[in-house]
C-alpha cells in the first residue's frame, strides 16, 4: 500500500509516521507532506529517512491513501486533489465530519462504516474518541439517551506549540517571570481554561457541540443529548473525561463493567483509576469510576483518559486504513 | 469579641488571621492554638504578634468564638473543652456537619440557620460552598432539582504541604528526576486525580457525596440529588466547578445570570469565563458559561471558580461571626 501523510511535521503527523510501523500496515511507500518551511526535512520510518515534500498532484500520484493532519481550511483545500489522485483521504480536521457523504469512524465501534465511503473518511474530534471509547461498551447493553460530560484536555491538542508553551509558562511561574500565553488565551501552566475552539450557538463552544454532533453519528443515535464542557489543564498529552449517562433502559455497575472489560481498545481500571499520565503515550482508553448515577435513574458516572495525540487523533487513523476493503 | 483559632499555623489557620483584620470584625483578644512543635511561633494580626499556644481549658477560658482549621479527629476531641469553656465553635471539619443539632451554614444562603445553633456551627465542605455559591441564586428563582458536577480541585485542599508537593514535583519533573509522592496518592503535576478524600458507598468517595449531603442541607432542598466526580488538578488554590442543573421550573440564562449578578459574593463573569487563576487569593466566587442545559430540559450548564482557603474554607468561617447574635 502506497501511503501519504499530510501534515506530517506537526505533533499528530509524526505520531502516524510511529502507528504505521506500529500497526504493521504493509507500507510499500510512505510520502510526507509538510508546507515550504519543512521541506528537505527527514524523518525516519522503518529505517528508511523519509523527506518532506510540499503536496502537488504529481507528488499524490499513485497513493492508494492520505492521512490527513492539517487545519480544516487546508484539509478543504487539499481534499480534491487527493480525490483526483485517486487516493482515500482519511481527514484528522473537522473540514467534513458531519457531511452525511462521509463516514466518520472510531474503528471499535463502527469501523464497518467506513466501508461506505466516497473517497473521504473522518478522524473524529480527540475528546469524542476517548469519551465513545468509553460509553459505546454501554451503548451496546442499552442505547444511551443522555449523556453530560466535562472534559480535563491535555495541551497537546494544540499541537507541538501547545507543549512548549505549558513547559515554558511552567519555567516561567517558577522563576517568577512574566507570562505571555501565544498559544492559548491565557497562561495555562498552574490553571484550566474553561475554553476550547470557537464560539458556536447557546454558549457553547465548537469543541463542545462536537461530543453531541459526531457522537450521534459515530454510534448511530440521532437523538442523543449531550452537554459537554470543554476545559484546558496543565497536562501534556492525555485527555480524561467525567461523565454521567442515561440508556433507555437500566445498566447495572456490572453489565457496564463487563461489557468495557471486552471491548477492544479498552482497559478497565478496577483498582484505583484512570489516570493521564498513566495513558500517556500508548493507544490504550483507561475506563474506571463506573458507578450508579445518583441523578439519572439507572444510568452510570464514569472517569476515562487516553492519548490524544495517539487514539484521540493517529492512532485511530490508523486504525481506519484496516477497515477499509483495498 | 475574643477569638481563638484552632490549627493557627495551617494554610486555613492563617487565612483565619488575615480574614478576621480584613473582614473588620472587632478582635478584642486573638489567641492562637497548634500543635507542639508550632509551640513559641508567632503570628502578626493587626500588628501585634500572636504567640501561638497549645489548646487546654485554662487557655480557652473567656472566649467568645474559636475558628476550627483542624482534622475531623482533633474537632470531635476539643468540641467538648470549647463547649465547656462556654464558646461557640465554628468547624471547618466534616465531623459535625450532617449533625442535625449543627447549622451548616454559607452566610449568603442561609446565614440565619447560624442563630439556631447548640454551641456548635459547621463550615461546609470547600467545593460545595464554591458549587453552591454559583447555584444558590438560581435555586431562589425556582428549587433545584438535580445537580451533576465535576470538579477542578486545587492543591491546597491538602494544606501547605499539597501547595509544596505541587511545587516540588513540578521541578522534579522539568529535571527529569524522580516523583515521590507524599501528600497526595499519585503525582499531581501535570497529572490529574479523580480521586479525592475515602471511599464512601456506590463507587462514590466522601469528597463527592458531600456536595449532594451538605447541599440538600445548606439549600433546605432534602430531595435534592447531586452527581459528583471530585478531580485534583495541578492548581495551587482555587477550585473550578463544571455543573449542570435542573430546577422545578425551566429557568432561563437570562434570569439565571441576573440572579447571579445581584447575588452578594458572586461575580457573573460576562465577557471570557472564570478561571482559577483569576479567582486566587481573593473571596469572591466567579461565575460564568452559564447556557441553557442541552439534556436537562430547562435547566443549565455553569462553570465557577472560587479560592479553596477563602471562600472556601477561611473566609466563609470568619463570615459566619456576623452572622451570630452575639
Amino acid at each position: 500500500m502506497k501511503i501519504g501523510i499530510l501534515g506530517a511535521t506537526g505533533a499528530v503527523g509524526r505520531q502516524m509516521i510511529e502507528c504505521l510501523e506500529e500497526q504493521n500496515i504493509e507500507v510499500d511507500e510512505l510520502r510526507l507532506f509538510a508546507s515550504e518551511r519543512s521541506v528537505g526535512r527527514t524523518f525516519r520510518f522503518k529505517k528508511q529517512a523519509i523527506p518532506v515534500q510540499l503536496v502537488s498532484a504529481e507528488h499524490l500520484a499513485g497513493l492508494d491513501v492520505v492521512l490527513g493532519a492539517v487545519s480544516e481550511s487546508l484539509s478543504k483545500e487539499y481534499a480534491p486533489l487527493i480525490k483526483a489522485a485517486g487516493a482515500i483521504y482519511i481527514d484528522n480536521s473537522k473540514a467534513f465530519r458531519l457531511d452525511p457523504e462521509v463516514p466518520l469512524v472510531i474503528p471499535e465501534i463502527n469501523g464497518e462504516d467506513a466501508r461506505h465511503h466516497h473517497g473521504i473518511i473522518a478522524n473524529p474530534n480527540c475528546s469524542t474518541i476517548i469519551t465513545l471509547m468509553a460509553a459505546a461498551p454501554i451503548a451496546k447493553i442499552s442505547p444511551i439517551t443522555r449523556l453530560i460530560a466535562s472534559t480535563y484536555q491535555a495541551v497537546s491538542g494544540a499541537g507541538i506549540k501547545g507543549l512548549s508553551e505549558l513547559t515554558e509558562e511552567t519555567k516561567a511561574v517558577m522563576a517568577g517571570e512574566e507570562i505571555k500565553p501565544e498559544v492559548f488565551p491565557h497562561q495555562i501552566a498552574f490553571n484550566c481554561i474553561p475554553w476550547i475552539g470557537n464560539a458556536d450557538c447557546n454558549g457553547y463552544t465548537s469543541e463542545e457541540y462536537k461530543m453531541q454532533n459526531e457522537g450521534r453519528k459515530i454510534m448511530h443515535l440521532p437523538e442523543l443529548k449531550v452537554t459537554c464542557t470543554c476545559v484546558r489543564v496543565p497536562v501534556y498529552r492525555s485527555h480524561s473525561i467525567s461523565f454521567s449517562l442515561q440508556c433507555e433502559r437500566p445498566v447495572s455497575v456490572a453489565e457496564a463493567e463487563e461489557a468495557i472489560r471486552q471491548f477492544p481498545g479498552d482497559k478497565l481500571i478496577e483498582k484505583g483509576y484512570p489516570m493521564p499520565i498513566d495513558t500517556s503515550n500508548q493507544d490504550i482508553v483507561y475506563v474506571g469510576r463506573v458507578r450508579p448515577d445518583l441523578v439519572f435513574d439507572g444510568g452510570l458516572a464514569m472517569f476515562c483518559c487516553g492519548d490524544q495525540i495517539r487514539k484521540g487523533a493517529a492512532a485511530n487513523a490508523v486504525q481506519i486504513i484496516r477497515c477499509l476493503k483495498l
